[in-house]
């Protein structure tokens, strides 16, 4: 994912569009490997887009696509392909109806890079621009959760299953459970985030697995494993 | 900067140093040019500290620099260099004294890469790592944010001067004025915030500039263009 914004890394504004990127993708199983966040410059931001285009499945930019002067991200993304900029018919029709008398401030947003085709954005009017496997959203949190939740479906491909333990016993009481689950299950994925203060519960367990029935046999293995009295939940 | 973490990559933690190094750097007249969140893999954290490291004047390192087999930070910034890791006998007495009998686990964390230099961290007992122009940081928030300010010194040669004007007029009444201002005085950098339903104000406005004098007069010279009325408060 490549964030675009001065505004970002002058501390003026924290990013929330990657921690919320971050969190759908893991959702529905995919495994964010990367976020750069960058100026508003052609060169950084092609070059990113250029390296997580040919490194990863696909990527996603956030931030640069308004109207104003220093929006580039669309210019920079036809860079990062060594594409020109092309009025997309479908997008001039709505932005001359949207901006009217404006239209010489929108213009600019109906421009996009040679090949790039337009997504449906759930029940938002504008649609998101795609060109190969890089996906142009903006940067408005509210806007690009839209965009973003509306796009999950085509990623969608081979999702974590998870479970989890809430345990009363402390790590070191319940660890030699838990390598005894990881030698029966070296293929789960167990994460073990112990809790300060809380009076319900003082270790929460995470199980994951793509297998779903590996997951179920896993999680019951380890609730077998572990005393009763120390299991305070599962979900 | 290069924030090191799968637990930010998976959503399970949203990354809280960089925005903290974004803001303390801006105001001490630093401009934080990239901010890089990779997995604790070597050669993704190797590769983005290698390009950082030449390309900008100095690099920050945030997170992977525990006791444990995933905390890979240190290994990978020797990486990045061409340096083995070697054992620094005043992290080792360090750290003898911290672990005691359970030195096996800590042990780990006196290898740092051959030429790294340690710097005081403040009040922090244990002192930051640094091999050229990198700085290793932790991840925990409170110790990151001690040890990032500790540093701060070094690096303030230039800092930006700052104004702010908060108006009662909305950005389409003042627009003219900020034009005007911007005609004499280029190079300020003039910042246009709305802000919507705040019974105080309608615009702040900030006026930056690394000359002081040179801001100073924009500064007044702004306040004498806007009408009276609008002005609400300056800082």
């Amino acid at each position: 994912m490549v964030v675009v914004g001065n505004e970002i890394l002058s501390g003026k504004v924290q990013d929330s569009n990657s921690y919320f990127a971050a969190r759908e993708l893991r959702k529905i199983g995919v495994a964010l490997k990367r976020v750069a966040v960058v100026p508003d410059e052609l060169k950084p931001i092609a070059d990113e887009v250029a390296y997580c285009a040919r490194t990863f499945d696909f990527a996603l930019t956030s931030g640069g696509v308004g109207p104003t002067h220093d929006d580039i991200t669309l210019e920079a993304v036809a860079l990062a392909f060594g594409r020109r900029l092309v009025v997309h018919p479908e997008l001039e029709r709505m932005i001359r109806e949207h901006f009217k008398e404006r239209i010489e401030t929108g213009m600019r947003m109906a421009e996009v890079p040679e090949g790039a085709v337009l997504n449906a954005a759930g029940n938002l009017r504008y649609p998101t621009v795609q060109l190969e496997n890089v996906y142009i959203l903006p940067g408005i949190p509210q806007i690009f959760e839209s965009k973003l939740t509306a796009l999950l479906g085509r990623f969608a491909t081979d999702p974590y299953f998870i479970h989890a333990i809430y345990t009363s016993a402390g790590e070191g009481t319940i660890a030699e459970y838990l390598n005894r689950c990881l030698l029966s299950y070296p293929d789960l994925l167990l994460g073990s985030y112990p809790r300060i203060g809380d009076p319900e519960y003082r270790v929460k367990l995470t199980l994951e697995s793509k297998d779903g029935s590996y997951l179920e046999r896993a999680f019951r293995y380890l609730l077998e494993l572990l005393p009763e009295e120390v299991v305070v939940k599962t979900e």
